[in-house]
């Protein structure tokens, strides 16, 4: 058996051998995709002495419960990864996960495991690679340049969120994208052609692709020849691998063998027929010694470009700190200067800020899902990203929510873009689980959704959204910021930019008066933006909109001599992470009167009421007629607001 | 001009006046899709005298911000709406909101607006048609067998829910379905091109559906030829409508007359370059009484229809009775039989139970999103729904899980059939607008979830649910269960089956004791499942697998004299539907002491806990490692569950 065939028939056996030391995992899958992914890392422009090379080719493995043999192949390509890892494969703590993720092991570029998102993300990283290239690469630098590859399944290709961001990925011709397709015609229950009679040649031919099909997808020479041939290709590509799930098995080519450990036994039988170690996790000391080389087979490409590197940083200080530098601080000096005195809804607000910050830093790219110019998510003066137009800094990602999210994930792994995503606040319900891999995988994504709530009025329940807010911030490590005005909305913007992790803006269609007082203290989360005048008989709070509607309602009653305090809480979240004493300050613990109003379910606020407290709140879907018709319709208004204050405190 | 045609032109007129009327509304698409829209309602089996009638063709308009047109089409054909209903267009409490509404509107088969969802919920009625036809028609009694056309647009067909539902579509050569799409290659920020470069007609043929384009969309006999065409077609058929958005307007062909009104005065000249009355919402004498005729064109078929049910009741009570009664009574029977005794995951009780009901009744039809198998929502012995094959009682969704949401509340809107769609807890976000859907329209769709927490353990954070159940509890009109053993799963059927809203059961993939005390208390949405022995100094709050955690915790502070109460409350819900009383016997108001214990971010109990009480919950994403493992990296366990009620009540 040749060297390179004993490598692939290895990270076989070492895919079986981590499932059966884990008694878990998916080896059907792992037998049958090793060809392909030794084809593409022989192949790839990556450097595993430096993983995280800017420069590097991308690659993805969307079927993320083929994780086994990834982390065997990485393994072996040298990656920082050692046979003690694989030994731990699926163990609390390992850096060999039950699915890869992205800040644990070395060599992985996107967390996956729930089909689909993959593609989206290695899109995204296909589409900032194009961006940066265009924007930033000079005549004597080219500081980006590399291929994608992205490894998915028949699930990744039955999911929504694929169609979108391939059909994005055919229209904007991204021909750096390579696809390939682990073609064995059974899913986790059955046969294929159950639930998909679909010609996928064709299909991707009228999306804009480039297909390959590989029959022997046991071969990885014919790989390899494919690869080559698709980056020669003006288009993007995908290959059609028809691979064996199982191969090698008893149970090739049969579902049973997607989810099922092998024991110890059938592995080292498996094994033996590979003519490979039975021993579990025996590595022969020829494929080590030709895996140390193919480890440093582009060591000269990495050395040419870290020198193109520092000539770029030499030669253009200003592209070069936009690309590598964290930015934050020019970023906050161009918000500081930004304040409002005028009313303005805080999709406008945000539009402006957006803007803003566009002109001060060339590397913001983004868009909306066919409503940035209603969402005001648009970088005027600044370009639609096109296949002719590659530099342009807005990105028409069409009606396709989740793909945009997905998106916006790979261009955060890409690195050296500022991205934010942006569509109406009711369809961040399309877009969910990528929002999460955003915060699952701590990418400074900024969502921006405005139309947040029942106040836009006629379009109705489709529309309106009511659980909304409250159930994006139930999402761990996601900063939710719904600022009361448009000066509240500079601060948000203050939060998002340094934010590690995504931050979701939610921001009202109409008009909001500016609001006395309302400033950078919305950096604490929550605070006192109307103070009582002498002694609090309650506190009203709100976030957005409701806020200015708790002033007004502070200002009736103290008409009347009750005297209460406005709580303004933009990020429910951050709030919980000050000081008890900065909590107690804005929120007394002692007070057992506080009415919170919200034009949605209001779930986030009794959290910060006690058991006498109350919400106003919406507890049904909306309905199709004018905002304020609405609001009164459910009792949301001044008037109300003044009646429970008062039966609270009687 | 012929009186067809007027037709038409009056359908443009009348929409533009609702616009105009309302100040709001979508005025191109109404102009460009008039002529097919009057085509197909000329064309379909309805009598919209009795708008609801079993066997009518069903229309769904996907792009529901045409509401204004169909409204106009609706008015015309002679459905229970007056020119008065359409002066009120977009008003609060009108029968003609922005989007249309099933419940609101005769006539409206499918609540649309949020692109996409309209053509997984034609494609669902499409599918219960084929099924009920296969299981229910007899050879002297077709009481069902009707066709379904649905209207599109280019935002639906960019959507993945489309691209899932149609290429199952294909799949399942649903021959009867009808989509007809407008293609104005007009988007609502710009030319189509921009965002899409895709070849439709390509796209569809490898999806298996036959494709016919109309040049001439704006000639309403050519849509009418094309119509009669696709009915001879032995696939599922595309009409391409090549149209004009905002025709005969001065904007026409240009994404301005997307969104914005055009005023009353351009209305008026457009209508008298129609040839119609340019005074608001008149309407001729002729197209009155034509439409008259067209509106009575299927009275024939209806009695046919009706004389055909009569003899299907008389000769087949039993089939009758599971189509057209609601036949909980039977369904109650069958599960008051049920009673578990032995330890037995919640998943496994679920698929027990659910077979259990389908051997009761033979219109069960649902299924699982590729993970059927995995989450026990499997009939067994009742086949799997296939081309060949269509009185499978199994839907093989595939990996499509938004699809499944919007295709199973189609099944539930055509009527007869009881449905079910199942995937694991966390995909929830991938379809949690379609289930947003069944809460707004009413429709009893009933969503099995498993796996339903870091218990899952290896597969990791990517796979594990921790926002989840709360953030299902948001979602007004849907109610969410998650049984603590195998009898409060039985409980859960009960209310399932009597709830004419969706339900959602959360259930585990690990085994669960059966706990003293369990079940039917449970349909209060929260009970006392082990009572304190004399004087309760706190309460153990949780829902789930987490109650027995309570319950062991319970044993064990019992042996130190602390003397608590568990609560299970499966249903949080259905509890705060509870009288104040009752409430009270359960989590008594003055009880400040109580310890809700939460696997995920057990966010819904802070509603139900004093500011002195205490979440244990996790804060953060899951882990890869064993569950138990997880569970005490999280502290979430026996133990600390026992140091928290001693710190509490000290």
């Amino acid at each position: 058996m040749e060297i390179e065939q004993k490598i692939i028939n290895t990270m076989r056996k070492l895919a079986l051998d981590e499932i059966a030391e884990a008694n878990s995992g998916h080896p059907g899958v792992a037998l049958g995709l090793a060809p392909a992914l030794f084809a593409v890392y022989k192949n790839a422009n990556i450097y595993p002495k430096d993983a995280n090379w800017f420069n590097r080719d991308r690659i993805v493995l969307s079927g993320g419960h083929a994780s086994s043999v990834l982390y065997a192949t990485l393994f072996l390509f040298g990656y920082d990864l050692s046979l003690e890892d694989l030994k731990e494969f699926r163990t609390l703590g390992s850096l060999t996960p039950g699915h890869p993720e992205v800040n644990v092991t070395s060599g992985v570029d996107a967390s996956t495991g729930a089909l689909g998102q993959g593609i989206a993300q290695g899109v995204g990283m296909c589409l900032a690679e194009k961006h940066i290239a265009s924007l930033y690469n000079k005549k004597d630098a080219k500081i980006c340049d590399h291929y994608t590859f992205v490894f998915c399944g028949d699930g990744d290709l039955m999911e929504g969120i694929s169609y979108e961001a391939l059909s994005l990925a055919g229209t904007f011709n991204l021909n750096k994208l390579i696809v390939l397709y682990d073609s064995n015609d059974i899913t986790m229950t059955d046969s294929l052609s159950v639930t998909s009679a679909e010609n996928t040649k064709q299909r991707f031919e009228a999306m804009g692709f480039d297909v390959i099909t590989v029959l022997k997808g046991n071969d990885y020479k014919e790989i390899e020849k494919a690869i080559k041939k698709a980056k020669t290709k003006s288009k993007p590509t995908l290959i059609i691998c028809k691979t064996t799930i199982g191969f090698g098995s008893k149970l090739a080519n049969s579902a049973k063998c997607h989810g099922k450990p092998f024991t110890k036994e059938e592995v080292a039988e498996i094994c033996q027929n590979f003519g490979v170690s039975s021993v579990p996790f025996e590595v022969s000391q020829d494929v080590k010694e030709y895996c140390a080389q193919l480890s440093n087979k582009n060591a000269q490409n990495y050395e040419n470009w870290q020198k193109i590197k520092e000539e770029y940083k030499q030669k253009y200080p200003n592209e070069f700190e936009e690309l590598f530098g964290d930015n934050v601080k020019r970023l906050e000096k161009a918000l500081n200067k930004i304040s409002f005195k005028k009313p303005i809804s805080t999709r406008e607000a945000s539009g402006e800020i957006l803007n803003t910050l566009a002109n001060t830093l060339n590397n913001f790219f983004g868009g909306g899902a066919d409503v940035a110019k209603s969402t005001m998510a648009y970088l005027n003066d600044k370009g639609d990203f096109s296949k002719h137009n590659p530099c342009g800094q807005n990105i028409p990602f069409g009606v396709r929510e989740h793909a945009m999210g997905g998106i916006c994930n790979g261009i955060c792994l890409h690195g050296g873009l500022r991205t934010f995503a942006s569509t109406f606040l009711i369809f961040c319900d399309y877009m969910r689980y990528a929002i999460r891999q955003s915060a699952l995988m701590d990418l400074p994504v900024l969502y921006l959704f405005s139309h947040d709530s029942i106040m836009i009025g006629q379009d109705g329940p489709s529309h309106q959204p009511i659980e909304q807010v409250a159930s994006l911030r139930l999402i761990p490590n996601l900063a939710v910021i719904r600022p009361a005005d448009a000066n509240e909305t500079v601060s948000a913007y203050k939060i998002a930019i340094d934010n590690p992790a995504p931050t979701a803006l939610i921001l009202s269609r109409q008009t909001l008066p500016i609001l006395k007082g309302s400033g950078d203290d919305a950096l604490f989360g929550a605070y006192v933006i109307s103070k009582e005048k002498k002694k609090m008989q309650a506190i009203l709070l709100a976030s957005g909109s409701e806020v200015s509607l708790c002033v007004q309602a502070q200002e009736e009653l103290l008409k009347e001599n009750i005297d209460v305090r406005v709580v303004s809480m933009p990020c429910a979240e951050l709030f919980l992470k000050q000081t008890a004493k900065y909590q107690n300050s804005v929120l007394p613990k002692r007070c057992e009167k506080i009415l919170a109003v919200d034009y949605g379910c209001g779930e986030t606020f009794f959290k910060f009421i006690s058991k006498t407290g109350k919400v106003m709140r919406i507890n049904s879907f909306g309905e199709s007629g004018k905002g304020q018709e609405i609001a009164d319709l459910f009792g949301i208004n001044v008037e109300n607001i003044v009646k429970n204050v008062k039966k609270m405190i009687k």
